[in-house]
C-alpha cells in the first residue's frame, strides 16, 4: 500500500458540492483499484464561508490546505455575493488562497474529446487531434502591478505597470519545460518581444533555461500571431507557456476552441508537487442544486493531480479512459447532449465513469 | 465635378506596388463612373526609402502625406531590412508616420463574404452574417508607456507602463459611437475593468460618452471573455472598441476568423476627416513581383477612404458590389482559390473588379 495522500477538498458554491461529490467517489474507486490510499478533509470556502465564517477564505480552511499534499477545488462565487466590498468577495478568497499556497502556474489542458469535436464552432478536421497545455504564469505582470491615477493636462490618468524579474520567469519556464518533457516536447512561448521589455527579459529567459531542454522543441510566438494560430492550426500546439495576462487571453480562446468548456480540467501549481486542482467552469448558479452540472471537468481535474502531484499516471490514465469510454458510449450531461440524447444526471454521469475504472 | 481630393500613395515594399497599381486604376474608375476628382502623388516609405533615401520615412513623403486629404499605402518591409538598427526599420517608419500624422485609432473591419466563407476554420453556419469593425486605440497603453530594467534581490526585472487619459479614451470612444451610428448601432467596448486601473478609467469614459448616443446599444466585454465570444457567435459583434494592446490581439483573432486575410482593409484614423487606408496583409516577400497577390484588400481600402475620409458612400459601394459580384462569379487569385479553381493573376483580378464598377 501507498503512503496516504491527503487531498484538502473544498466544495465551495453553486454546483462545486454537486461535482466534488462525484470527483471524490471517482478518487475512492482508484484507491481501491490501484492500492492508493487517500484521507480528504473539508473545508469552506468562497461564498459559503462568507456566510458562515464571514470571510471568503477562512485560517482553517488554509490550514486545512496547507497540511495536504493537494486539494481539489469545485468552484466559487455566485450572484449572492457579487455586490459585496472587495474582502468580501469570493474572488478574494482565490488570490488569497493563490498568494498563500505559493501557486505561482495555472495549467489549462484543452483537449478535444473526439466524439465532442462537433461541439466547436470550429471544423472538426482543424480540430482533430488538438491537445493543448496552456501554463500561465499566475502572480506577476499588470495584474498584480502598481496601479494609482493622477491628475495631467489632458485630464485624469490611470496607470497599471507591468513588471516581470528573472526569478519569475524562469521557474515557470522551467515548469513549462518539464510538462513539455512529458508530452509532445513542443513548447511555444507567447510574448511581445518586439514591443514590451517585460516580453524582451521573457524570451531572454526562456531561451537561456532552453538550454536545459535540448530536446524540447522551442517557438516563440508573439501573443497577437497566437490569437491567430490557435484557430488555424490548433492541433499543431503541444505546450504554450505564457505571461499573465497573455495567458488569461489565449487560456480562454483555447478553452472555446474545444467547444465543450464542460469538460475542462486546470491545476494551479508552487515549486515541488503541490497543487490545487479545479474545473474551468464556473459556480454555475442558475443549475445550481438541480443535480444537472457535468462532473467530468472536475473528475478530469482529480486525474491531472494524480498524475501531477501524486505520479500516479497509471490511475490517472485510467480516469481518462473512462470518460472517454463513456462519452464515446453516447452517454451526455445536458451541456453536452445537444438535444441529441437523453441527459444524465451529474451522479448518473459519474456513476458510469466509476464503473468504467479498470486498470 | 467635385472638388479634387489629393490622395498621397505609398506604394511601398513587397508586393506593395503590384497591389496598389490596381487601386489606383480602380480610383480612376470610380472617378469617371461618379464624376469624382483624385489627384495622386506617390512617395517613398518603408525598406525602399530605406535604400534611397537612408530613412523609412523621408521628410518629404511626410510632406506629400501633409498636403493629401487621405494616404493610400501597399505594404512595408521585408527580411532584407529585418536585421537593421531600429531606427533603419521599415516598421519604425510606420510608427513614426501614425505619429506625424497624428493617427489615434486604426480600424479593421472583420467581414465575411458569403462565397469564402468555407476558407474559415469556423464553421459556416457560425460565421454567416459576420460583419464587424475593431476599432483599436493607437498611440496610448502599454505599446507607448516608459519602459525600462532594474536589479532587484530577484535578479534583473523588466518594466512596462500601461497609461490611459480621460483625453484619450474619450477621443476613441467618441469615433467608436460615431460608426457605430452609420452601420447597426451596437458597440462592444472590450477591458479588463476588473483588475485594470486604465480600464476602469476606459470604462467609466466610455459610459459618460455614451450619454451622447442613446441610440447605440452599449455592451462591457472583458478581453478573455471577447476572445471567447469571437469564437461563439462571431456574427452578434457590430462595433467593438477597445485599447491598443487588447485590439492588436483581438482584431488579428477576428481577422483570422474570416478566413481570409488578403480581403481586409483597415484605415488609421485622426480628428477630422484625414485617414491612412492599407491592406491588413503584410509585403509578403515570398511572392513579390510576380503577379500573384491579391488586389482585393487594397482594393477595398480605398472603399474605406471613399466612405470614410471623403463621404462618398455610394462609390465606397459600388467597389464593394464590384468586389463581391467577381468573387460570386468564382474568380479567384491564389491565396483564396483553393486549388479548386485556375488562379488569376494580380492583374487580372484588377481588370474584374474594375469592369463590374458601375452606378
Ligand atoms: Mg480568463
Ligand atoms: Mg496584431
Amino acid at each position: 500500500m501507498a503512503e496516504t495522500k491527503k487531498i484538502a477538498v473544498i466544495a465551495g458554491d453553486g454546483i462545486g458540492p454537486e461535482v466534488v461529490a462525484e470527483a471524490e467517489k471517482v478518487l475512492q474507486k482508484v484507491g481501491e483499484v490501484f492500492g492508493y490510499s487517500f484521507e480528504t478533509e473539508h473545508a469552506l470556502f468562497g461564498g459559503i464561508a462568507i456566510d458562515e465564517k464571514g470571510t471568503p477564505l477562512p485560517a482553517e480552511t488554509l490550514e486545512v490546505c496547507k497540511r495536504a499534499d493537494a486539494v481539489l477545488l469545485g468552484a466559487v462565487g455566485g450572484p449572492k455575493w457579487d455586490n459585496n466590498s472587495k474582502e468580501l468577495r469570493p474572488e478574494t478568497g482565490l488570490l488569497g488562497i493563490r498568494k498563500e499556497l505559493g501557486l505561482f502556474s495555472n495549467l489549462r489542458p484543452a483537449v478535444v474529446f473526439d466524439c465532442l469535436k462537433d461541439a466547436s464552432t470550429l471544423k472538426p478536421e482543424v480540430l482533430e487531434g488538438t491537445d493543448l497545455m496552456v501554463v500561465r504564469e499566475l502572480t506577476g505582470g499588470i495584474y498584480f502591478g502598481e496601479k494609482f491615477r493622477r491628475e495631467t493636462e489632458y485630464g485624469e490618468e490611470a496607470v497599471d505597470t507591468c513588471a516581470y524579474n528573472v526569478t519569475e520567469v524562469e521557474r515557470i519556464a522551467r515548469q513549462a519545460f518539464d510538462i513539455a518533457m512529458k508530452r509532445r516536447k513542443k513548447l511555444a512561448s507567447v510574448d511581445k518581444a518586439n514591443v514590451l521589455e517585460t516580453s524582451r527579459l521573457w524570451r531572454e529567459t526562456v531561451i537561456r533555461v532552453s538550454a536545459d531542454y535540448p530536446e524540447v522543441e522551442l517557438e516563440h510566438v508573439l501573443v497577437d500571431n497566437c490569437a491567430m494560430q490557435l484557430l488555424r492550426r490548433p492541433s499543431s500546439f503541444d505546450v504554450i507557456v505564457t505571461e499573465n495576462m497573455f495567458g488569461d487571453i489565449l487560456s480562454d480562446e483555447a478553452a472555446m476552441l474545444t467547444g465543450s468548456i464542460g469538460m475542462l480540467a486546470s491545476a494551479s501549481l508552487g515549486e515541488g508537487s503541490y497543487g490545487l486542482y479545479e474545473p474551468v467552469h464556473g459556480s454555475a448558479p442558475d443549475i445550481a442544486g438541480q443535480g444537472l452540472a457535468n462532473p467530468i471537468a472536475t473528475i478530469l481535474s482529480t486525474a491531472l493531480m494524480l498524475r501531477i502531484s501524486f505520479g500516479y499516471g497509471e490511475a490517472a490514465d485510467a480516469i481518462e479512459r473512462a470518460v472517454a469510454e463513456v462519452l464515446d458510449a453516447g452517454h451526455r450531461t445536458s451541456d453536452i447532449a445537444a438535444g441529441r440524447v437523453e441527459a444524465l444526471s451529474t451522479k448518473q454521469m459519474g456513476e458510469l465513469i466509476l464503473k468504467a475504472i479498470r486498470k
